[in-house]
């Protein structure tokens, strides 16, 4: 008997037809002779909802509070879920994340898994029950409820399933699986069979939504396969391991995409040393993530600095560089919020030349200006302005002939 | 400085300007120089609304889950509360019935509290907090989230104000206090400023749902003033405790109705021991609580049995008794779906005869039918026809002179 992990995502059980729909799918699991734990979202919209419940009460609600509030999100679909299973006539127990042995730290809104104690589950498991826990949350050392941030029901279900030693961690949602880009932008998009973790990992990071980075971090991390795949149909999806063929491996696998980039250039900086730090300390202090940093080659001891930011941030990042601009003597502070960035993506680009060139011929060609340019071993990544990202994916979904795999 | 429970229901914070409003009541009882502890129940509507999305899914919610989906409700508008009182600058934190040390017994739906371990509570207000508690729920031993049934926050408040030994366990609701009779009803009905315990027992029994029996016994047990007040107005409201004066117990101190009773009456039963049993027993494992019963008296070993039960619950009564009735061979099975009862109340009457006789030359003057009586030390309680009973409640105040107290 194997012992399997399922997550479902909010839309998944968005409401009492799609909960029983998801029911179903869990008994066919365990009809096929698996022990079940299911880890489950809140309903569709209700950790917004209860976001927006907290802002008419204050501007700047209490982390603790605010991730005792949205937990109970989870807590309700995991108990409607069991009921669910119960009217089909299994046997089913709904945990919270404290209940299911999920302790974290106590950095609320975004806490880390410290441990899993998963005593409780294998004891409702051993009773022969379908264990469904409520995703997304935790408990501290003091018994306090903390949330994990940003797909954290992933990291929930990932955890479990090393913890547990799952054959493997299902992540069903609404999407077939991973694409080899947006099928949305480019109708001949393929669902990939399967991808290796490091590849997956710069496709979330970089655009794809279907998965969160910590959740892949995690199962490379403890050996655990995921399965990507839809809630709503019987396709196979992607799995996510380790163990991807060579052959497979040995070109780029997906465009990822983001329209959500803004970039600020400090313009005529003088060049000397600390000045980056003078910029960035406190960009940080105001909790501005940074990506990508480019210095151009000093002139005469002055030199441009340009760094790109969520465009949520922007606002917020101006308001901080620019006194800072002033007071060592930059020239001027530039913003723009139109931009986007496309990446290729494929682990077989660290040991092949040529993939650079061919990308940025390809977005030449369509004259499509690049701003800004990074790079992993695995990927490349070009900045450009927000209203070609479209037309630049489709022409490199064509040009690394994805399609054709 | 005093420790003082206050508990607010859900009419009180149905909605976030509601839940402003009872912050900032709370924060004058904390200016006044007191630790508070405060009770909080669900938002208005919403535990009926998870009540409905656990139907929408089960016929028949597992009672383990239903506790757990409903205890969500009571755990939000706590929060809420709690960040309501950080924007006004009030420290505060919220804890759920098992973070609050509400330790019950496992008979979910219907849970009584066992213990109540206040530790974590103390800590909080040591630590200068104003706490706030999630009210109707607690948590068994095995860490399993339980809830208390009808009343269940009032308990939680009066248990923990036992507990903690408060000065005083305020309950905030929708209505001024307790009343002579219902208002609605009898537009010259007052505000009682005081009411003993037992008096408010039967009360609460007995039709005036502005408190919950449970609550009154645990208040008397362990010697706790209770406060009903409105949390909309800052009238004084009536004070529950057993030092009531003798002046003021030595008469009808309300009068009691409510509208939701159905008869039973089995005809022709054979007079024999154990014939009641036969009837009741089955009743009581089909849930339904029988309150009045009379035999008439026995002719040639035959007799009528007649009782009540809550009209919700008549015609699962009728289905357990037609076939026991057929079974003992009695001639007839009638029920009467259209009654409610009238009470008059007050520990006065305990020592002073004629009450019984005016209520009866009161209601006979009005034509109105007694069909059943029932009697305790302080009260007297008459099953009438439904709509009589508002003439009777109108008539009961005026014959005893309740408002020139």
């Amino acid at each position: 008997m194997a012992l399997i992990v399922q997550k479902y995502g909010g839309s998944s059980v968005a409401d009492a037809e799609k909960i029983k729909n998801v029911a179903g799918r869990i008994a066919r699991a365990r009809d096929e002779g698996n022990e079940v734990v299911v880890v489950v979202s809140a309903m569709g919209d209700t950790t917004d909802e209860l976001i927006e419940l907290a802002y008419q009460i204050s501007e700047n609600p209490d982390s603790r509070e605010l991730d005792v509030l949205l937990s109970t999100g989870e807590v309700v679909s995991s108990t409607l879920l069991a009921m669910s299973l119960h009217v089909m006539g299994y046997p089913a127990i709904s945990l919270s994340g404290a209940q299911a042995g999920i302790r974290t730290d106590s950095a609320y809104s975004r806490a880390r898994i410290l441990q899993v104690e998963p005593k409780r589950v294998v004891r409702e498991l051993e009773k022969g029950n379908i264990v469904i826990v409520a995703g997304f949350q935790g408990m501290t050392e003091d018994m306090d409820v903390t949330t994990l941030g940003r797909g954290g029901s992933d990291t929930t279900a990932v955890a479990l399933a090393a913890t547990l030693g799952a054959e493997v961690c299902q992540i069903y949602t609404d999407v077939e699986g991973v694409y080899s880009a947006d099928p949305r932008l480019v109708p001949e998009a393929e669902c990939l069979a399967e991808i290796h973790y490091e590849e997956m990992l710069e496709l979330a990071t970089y655009g794809a939504k279907v998965l969160h980075p910590r959740a892949v971090e995690l199962g490379e991390l403890f050996h655990i396969p995921i399965l990507v795949a839809s809630s709503f149909t019987d396709n196979p999806g992607t799995l996510i391991h380790g163990g991807v063929a060579m052959e497979v491996r040995n070109k780029v696998r997906s465009i990822a995409h983001n329209l959500n980039r803004g970039k600020i250039t400090v313009v005529g900086v003088p060049d000397r040393p600390g000045i980056a730090a003078t910029i960035f300390e406190p960009l940080a202090k105001a909790g501005v993530s940074v990506d990508t940093i480019v210095q151009n080659a000093s002139m005469q001891g002055i030199t441009d600095l340009t760094f790109t930011v969520f465009k949520s941030d922007l606002a917020r990042a101006m308001e901080v560089v620019k006194p800072i601009a002033t007071q060592i003597g930059a020239r001027e502070c530039a913003s723009d919020d139109k931009l986007g960035e496309v990446s290729i993506i494929g682990t077989g680009m660290q040991n092949t030349p040529g993939f650079a060139a061919r990308m940025f011929s390809t977005l030449s060609e369509k004259n499509i200006n690049i701003q800004l340019i990074t790079t992993s071993e695995i990927r490349i990544t070009c900045i450009i302005n927000a209203d070609e990202v479209k037309e630049a994916v489709r022409a490199l979904h064509r040009a690394f002939e994805i399609e054709e795999e």
